[in-house]
């Protein structure tokens, strides 16, 4: 099945300038739920005649355009005039947009002019009303397409939508709800690459399925989406897709959706009910940031240590000077002697550290920027030593090596 | 002066499904300071000929055309593609690309497939290096125009951009430097309507100034850019308006561009020859992971304590226990003891803590989340303690504890 395709437009200068667009995903899902793929999104200044182009251009490929913004009553909001232009219609004032306004504002005497505007809407169009605000929203009609005109405060927006605006747009185009079903697949521990490696196979043997791998540090993401007649079959189809890429990646799928490393590890951590303790050279305490991000985290991390300077190793760590003669503070035993200090220093049943060049200087022939070596040690286990090269910038390193010892982490302790 | 316009395209299907676009306002800044107005944003999937299309019509419209995104090695990078299509050109293998490639992967034999694809260029395009991934840029100009291809990550683009694209950019337009010229000024310790509210008599002075403000994590940013006939005139109005700023908001502004907190604060600790460690608990680590993002800031920063547990505050940090039974581990008198403790396990020239409640649990009527504590420490100084209340996420609460703090240390030190 081929879904309908749905554009958005979003209208305001300051999207153009200092704000960032937020909305895209949550129109995304609600347009997938409806059964279309949103194949394209503009961004317009306050401009009646940009925005009159784009939703005219629109309208010509796909079957529904949303334009979100610029329904206020002040100058710049030029939505209803862009949307009025690209059909070729004009503007009225309505009696209904009127006597909704007076009720809510109570006024038995004239709106307001700056309310007055709000009352003239594109002719032939459908009101959709706003509980928060004044603007309305409109659902325009021609040859088998859709164009709806919101309002671009999300608080008015999303209820709009949600409430109103849904149904009708399954009315009009009579979609049947769960034809299209998306899941995002979140890989650790390997590179954009050898996931698209692992994944091919997988892809070739279900075509038709919109396929996107998003490359993180040390991390990627596999989202797919299924479209299929009734949404038992799409269930069935996802369901499947899921089996052959667990075949596939193995451990690499440590959660789906909006599930983190960190938060992966946490749910393991608290359903084991062990603790863990870091010690912290080159990622500089951004291992110990991203575990305390989840809530609760507090159940099962006791602390860390970032040792940025071989004094604090020594001290502080308890790692023995001679390792650090012998073979540098970046070095497997180094590492070690850290992690272990570390399950001393806070009594937790699992300790992990890291230390490396996250650059740009301090590099050697023998010790290149990006060198880390990790470990990992814990009640009644051996103390296991990992060495990675991430060339890379000094933030990109730092990130890569958290990502690093999180999954190394989730991996050892299932 | 009208300014010459630019549009962008974002290609990935990720950023039409679940991933907000963050862009748009880091691109819109580095245009206008080259005298570009964004006049338009456009999303693309990762679909050869939707691209093309958007840069086709975006290159009729527009002098400027950046795409962002879909150079990567994988089979949905199609952006090279689209680009080639929309100007009519052939790809070709690009020997330069190869010779760099391997120079940086440093192998004699032929490069891995994934690789190669990364030299097939489009006819006719000149190289813009990356020192952060294996994606070119390219750059094509036909009829007066440029087409510029950039690949996605942000670690990738950004400095390509800054350090490579802006001096060809200004080059091939021949605008001049210095007819228009942004400034932006970075703030801390306070949030954004206090600095909207300084600063608006200043921008009534200085009229057809663009003026912007952007919030972040009590931190917020104001830029300007001033239009003038020659360099020397934008040059005069730059600084009378950056001293009536200074006048308005005195230590508020730490620093201009890309200079960050973390960075301000390592300058002054450089300077003063002052070494510098770290006790966090709502934190966790993230205070310690900003400073160190900063290239050498192991030159003055020894490291930090992340406390998750009252027993590593009594035990790493020496808080003495009736200090948690009498006030709470969330207190002044805890952040103060955290402070010198840090100092002492350290041996640093000052330490500061951060202790509070990020949430979501945790709060309660008389320490309710956001509540946070601070305390700074040092040599031959009373130990100051601060206290404030960020209602916020717990992400957010995070941010704006990690800000007041290093704009705490920086204003004691300065």
């Amino acid at each position: 099945m081929r879904p309908r395709t749905a554009e958005l437009i979003c209208a305001g200068s300051e999207l153009l300038s200092f704000k960032s667009n937020s909305y895209v995903p949550l129109f995304a899902a609600r347009l997938r739920g409806l059964g279309f793929r949103l194949s394209g999104e503009h961004t317009a200044p306050d401009d009646r005649d940009a925005i009159a182009a784009l939703a005219a251009g629109a309208l010509k490929s796909s079957d529904l355009v949303i334009i979100c913004g610029g329904l206020g009553p002040t100058f710049d909001d030029l939505t209803r005039q862009g949307a009025a232009k690209a059909l070729g219609r004009r503007r009225t004032v309505s009696a209904a947009a009127r006597r909704k306004l007076q009720d809510r504002y109570g006024s038995a005497g004239p709106l307001p002019p700056n309310l007055s505007n709000q009352c003239v809407i594109v002719e032939g169009a459908e009101l959709v009303d706003n509980d928060n605000g004044s603007a309305f929203g409109e659902v325009l009609t021609a040859g088998g397409k859709m164009l709806v005109l919101l309002p671009g405060p999300e608080n008015e927006w999303v209820p709009m939508f949600d409430k109103k605006l849904e149904e009708r747009i399954r009315g009009f185009f009579r979609t049947r709800a769960g034809t299209m079903r998306t899941e995002r697949l979140k890989l650790a521990g390997l590179w954009e690459p050898q996931a698209e490696k692992a994944l091919e196979p997988v892809m070739r043997r279900f075509p038709g399925t919109d396929c996107t791998i998003l490359a993180g540090p040390y991390t990627a993401e596999f989202s797919f989406t299924v479209r299929e007649k009734t949404p038992d079959e799409a269930a069935a189809r996802l369901r499947s897709m899921r089996t052959a890429c667990r075949k596939a990646l193995g451990a690499c799928i440590y959660g789906s959706g909006e599930e983190t490393l960190a938060g992966a590890l946490g749910a393991l951590l608290l359903r084991k009910r062990r603790t863990l303790a870091l010690a912290e050279s080159c990622t500089g305490g951004a291992a110990a940031d991203a575990i305390t991000e989840i809530p609760g985290s507090s159940e099962y991390f006791l602390g860390g240590i970032t040792a940025y300077s071989n004094e604090a190793k020594l001290k502080l760590l308890g790692v023995p000077s001679r390792i650090i003669e012998t073979h540098g503070a970046v070095s497997g035993e180094c590492a070690a002697a850290m992690a272990e200090g570390a399950e001393r220093a806070f009594g937790s049943d699992y300790a992990a550290a890291v230390t490396g060049i996250a650059g740009p200087g301090g590099g050697t022939a023998e010790k290149p920027v990006g060198l880390v070596y990790f470990a990992v040690s814990g009640r009644g286990m051996r103390t296991r030593v990992f060495r990675r090269n991430f060339r890379h910038s000094r933030s990109y390193v730092k990130r890569c090596s958290v990502n690093f010892i999180l999954d190394t982490l989730r991996k050892i302790i299932q």
